[in-house]
Parts: C-alpha cells; sequence; structure tokens
C-alpha cells in the first residue's frame, strides 16, 4: 500500500512506529511515497525511508533541505501528482479555513480514485455529503474512524450495526480538554489552572479557544449529524456555548445538588432538519455521562428501531487516535468495502 | 432471500412483522421456505404465508393440521434438505443439550454452504471455533449479533472496528433478570418477588434458575471468550456463581457502603488459555456498571492498542433482539462480507 501522509505529528509518527513493529498489521505493507509537513520540509519519491523520516521529526527536527527526496511540490500538488493508494490526511483542524487545506487535499485524492483516511474533522464536518458523493462515484473508501472519538469505533459500529436504522438523534461528550477543565473546576480550582493542567497533560492545544469556545465540540457535532444523520451543517451551524463563562462555584454547587457540568453534545431531528447544540448541561450523577473522566468520551445513538446504544472509550490519547487510522487502512487493505457509509 | 425458520416464538414474529412493514428492508425480500415450531406445528413448502404464520400463532395458537404447507419433516432434515438461503435458527437455548439441537441445524447449513443467521447464544458458546472453520471453508455468513446482547452491535463492532487488535480481557452485565432482582434486592425485596416481577415484565423465564443459577451469563461469557478472543470453552469451564444466595441484607450493606451487588461476567487472558468467570461483585457507584439497571446491558472490551472501550444497552428487550437478527440479514442480503469473522 503506498500511502501519501499529509500531516505529520504525533499520530502520524505513532502510526508509522506501530506499523514499523508490525509490519503483517497491513496486507502488503505500508509504503510511504510522501511526507509532507507544513513547517518541518516535505518528502516525496524514491529514496524516501519512513523510519528515519520519523527519527528526522524526533524533539523538534526538520526533513535536512539535501535530503534526497526532498521535494518542492506542495500538498496540494502531490494530491493531484504522485502515485499513491492511501492519502493519510492528519493535518490539524481548520474552522476559520471551513476545512481547507484538509478538505481541497482530500477531493484531489477522491477525484482520482484514491482511498483516503483522515482523523482531521473538518473535512466530515463541513463537507461530508460532497466527499461521501466523490467517494462512491469513483468507488474510493473515504473512512475518518479517528475524527470525532479517537479511535474508539464509533463510525465502524454505525455502519456495520445500525443497518436498516435512521439515527433519530445523539449525544455525547467529546472534548476532553473541557471535560477534565470542568472536573478541575469541580475540585475548586480556576479555569486557567484546569488549562494549564490540560496542556501539561498533552492534550489541549497551545492555543485552547478552540476547545474552551466550543468550536472542537461544534465540529464534532457537525461531522456526528453529517454522517449519522444525512444533515448538511457545518460547525458554524452549531447552537454553540464554551466553558469560559463557568466558574468553580457553579461547578460545586452543581455537585451539592448531585449533578456534574459537562459540555454536551447534541443532534436531534426537527421535522426534516437537524438540530445541533453543544452546551453546559447539569448531568445527575446517575446518569453515565457523569462518569465521563477527565478525557474520557461517550456518544449515545438513538435510532427507530432499537434502545439507545452507548459506545465510550476511557482517557483516548494519541495512541488511539493512531490506531483508528490503522483500523481505516486495515480495512482498506482488505479491500472488505468500497466506497463509505452504506 | 429464501428463509428457513427454527423457531418461531416472540423474536421470530416480531421479525416478520418488521419485515412485512418495510419489505425494502431486505434486498430482495424476505421469504419464508419453512417454519418449525416445537409444539405448534410446522410448515414447509409452497402456501407458506408468513403474515397468516404470524397471526396463526397469536394468543397461543398453533398451525392447523390440514393447512395446506404442513409438514412432517423434522427441523433437521428441513435444515438438510429444504432449498433455502438462510437458516434463522431461534429455537431456544439448552445448556444439558450442550447447544443442541441448534448446534446440529446449524451444521447442516453450514456443511451446504448456506447462510446462518442466529439468536441462540448455545452454539457459540459451545462450539464457535467448529462452526467458524466451517463457515470459513463453505464461504457461507455465520452471524449471531443477538446472542449476547440482544442487538446491540458489540460483534459488529468487534468485527469491524477491532481490526488488527487483540482482545485481551471482556467484563460485563449480560443478564437483566438477575441484573433487576439485585436491585430488588436492593430495595430490600425477596428474591422470589424479584424473579416474579421479572417474570411480570416478561424478562425472565418461567423457570428461571438458568438466568439465577448463573448459567445465562455463563453461556454468554463462553460465547464472547470464544468469538472475541479465539478461547475454546464452554459454558461448563466457566467458573460460575449465582445470585441465589445474595440477600436484601447483602445488597442494602453494600449500598451503604458505595457500592452495588452486580453479576459481572469476566474473560482474561492468562498464558495460553483464557480464564473466564461469571460473580456476583460490589461494584462501586462511580463504575459504569453501577449504573447498568433493571434489563441493561453493557460490556468493557480490553485490547493490546487502544484504551477500553465500552458499548451499552438501555434496557433492551426482544424488539431489540428481532432488530440484531434482521441486521444480520440485512447484512447477507447485502453480501457485504462472505465468511464469518475476520
Amino acid at each position: 500500500m503506498k500511502v501519501l501522509f499529509i500531516g505529520f505529528g504525533n499520530v502520524a509518527r505513532r502510526l508509522a512506529e506501530i506499523v514499523s513493529a508490525d509490519p503483517s498489521l497491513i496486507d502488503g505493507g505500508l509504503e510511504a511515497v510522501g511526507i509532507f509537513t507544513r513547517s518541518r520540509g516535505s518528502l516525496a519519491g524514491p529514496g524516501l525511508d519512513l523510519a528515519r523520516a520519523v527519527d528526522d521529526l524526533k524533539e523538534g527536527g526538520s526533513f535536512a533541505a539535501d535530503h534526497r527526496a526532498a521535494t518542492t511540490l506542495t500538498p496540494l500538488e502531490a494530491s493531484e501528482t504522485l502515485d499513491y493508494d492511501v492519502l493519510v490526511e492528519l493535518s490539524p483542524l481548520s474552522i476559520e479555513g471551513r476545512g481547507e487545506p484538509a478538505l481541497s487535499h482530500i477531493r484531489a485524492a477522491l477525484k482520482r480514485g484514491r482511498a483516503v483516511v483522515t482523523a482531521n474533522k473538518g473535512p466530515v464536518a463541513f463537507a461530508f455529503g460532497e466527499l461521501q458523493a466523490l467517494a462512491s462515484a469513483r468507488n474510493a473508501p473515504f473512512l475518518f474512524e479517528s475524527a470525532v472519538m479517537d479511535g474508539a469505533p464509533l463510525f465502524n459500529l454505525a455502519r456495520a450495526g445500525l443497518k436498516g436504522c435512521r439515527v433519530q438523534a445523539f449525544s455525547g461528550i467529546l472534548n476532553g480538554t473541557t471535560n477534565a477543565i470542568l472536573a478541575h473546576l469541580e475540585r475548586g480550582g480556576t479555569l486557567a489552572e484546569g488549562i494549564a493542567a490540560a496542556q501539561a497533560a498533552g492534550i489541549a492545544e497551545a492555543d485552547p479557544s478552540h476547545d474552551v469556545d466550543g468550536w472542537d465540540g461544534a465540529a464534532k457535532t457537525a461531522a456526528l449529524a453529517n454522517v449519522l444523520m444525512g444533515a448538511d451543517v457545518t460547525p458554524f451551524d452549531v447552537s454553540r456555548q464554551g466553558i469560559g463563562a463557568i466558574t468553580a462555584t457553579e461547578a460545586r454547587k452543581a455537585l451539592d445538588e448531585g449533578r456534574r457540568l459537562k459540555l454536551v453534545c447534541r443532534g436531534r431531528r426537527r421535522g426534516s432538519s437537524v438540530e445541533t447544540s453543544v452546551a453546559v448541561e447539569a448531568v445527575p450523577c446517575d446518569d453515565p455521562f457523569a462518569l465521563v473522566d477527565a478525557y474520557g468520551a461517550i456518544v449515545r445513538i438513538e435510532t427507530d428501531r432499537m434502545h439507545p446504544v452507548v459506545i465510550a472509550q476511557e482517557g483516548p490519547d494519541l495512541n488511539d487516535t493512531a490506531y483508528g487510522v490503522l483500523n481505516d487502512l486495515i480495512e482498506i487493505a482488505q479491500g472488505a468495502r468500497k466506497g463509505t457509509m452504506p
């Protein structure tokens, strides 16, 4: 399997390490034909050594300009011209850019009938309908298990296990940073301390505002509404409340009343549209959502044919995200499925 | 899709109703070519009308002996000789019979390369390895989503979402009757009252000893160990404790200590084997297992590649079980997969 990596941060490097340690995971093995980074150089073509690339980037390093595989192609040109089987898109989410530039890379790959795996929630949050139609028309797999739940098999569960069901609603706790901060407030801490702790744990971004202001949750909510419910919404359509105004006093008052403040993502059908929101809710302590602590995640799915189903993961980290990408690659390698959602 | 039903109780009849209400669910539709019951007559061949069969059995009815499709074939003969695409095996579990007679029906179907869907946990609890090998050799789908979790997509999650993972351990609350009885004890009730309440709710069998003594849990534990972990165990190999000796005093004492008594099924690798058990545990109230109330179910899966994943379902009933069978039938109709577990 010839893979083009766009974005080669911690998740991509962990994925490379997992596959190097056990090449049998992917039928036929994984060969990197391109590695593109935003600020640390890019490689393409013969002479590209995946293990060495991982080493080169350790501890803030870059690809040497005189590397024999160094390239001046842009990521978009690479997507459009290199010979690869799968584009692994792991560049960061851009809300302001409405999913770009990842969206353009993915569109270019799918137009060429190449498979795409991404852990970036932007493309499904902003353009799932278009990308799904394109993938289907070109018979190209388009998989994104790690985009919303860090590799927990949420989309696989929905695809394989909810056949013939119509999803009526979902709810979830999907942002570990805000969840951990709210727990910190319950212990009497401040927002700033909570953010610092999440950063120290390697969970929050250097700029935590996307988490704190609910943008990450809004993007995940839009992604779930689009993928699970066939909605056509973007993160800008999601009614959005952040946690910036929540105080320790409020968090502790809720706790005294047997409730925990949680940032809850929701989607629900209203007539022919899907209503979406991200908001702080006071969840009763005997609700499974109240038990999602620190960086854990949970999603509850209501359908027209079954009692609600819940999937949860305890404390996912970048290793889980890397696994989700691996699961998608294994599926493509097995040729088990063409196209995307049924 | 030509379907042979063996066992035509509440789940089968609910399935027939769902498919009759929306025939588009199964590509090409569903045609019953045989319906076999233990004590209410059997039908096969031309003249078999599924909707009428459902009506005939309502309120304790039987198939009329002069029904033009009445047959004297045995279920095993039907499995071996009728022309069908899918055997839907919905006869009740037999621990004493080590999964028989369902096991023989399924073996006969798979030997002929016919697909099998079952909600009976016996065959996977007693002979999964053999049946999987047979299904694989004959390229015949063998699906059983409803066997352990009443249709919640547990096996679909594992098949689709845990590729390349090795399951190291699982735990679960999988028997609604005992879970509801333990909750009844917490409220100060007696075992007998708890059983009566579960029977009134239509959950417990007329003879509740299989639930109370932990046999149902042991069968589900063996099924999970065999399917998820490649073990080769039967319910008789599972270390088994029932709830018959638990009193309200014990249940309330645990509650006073911030714990809830739960009948927990477990499997864990020990060297090259899998250790399995069903036992009453005092679960801390901040464990998701403590929130599984009444007839709910939960399974937690530990793998070598991810943080633990949890799947839960709120209060499943026979409608969910019927849906699980439907999901399996849709998968077969879509031809999405041949064979069985990857």
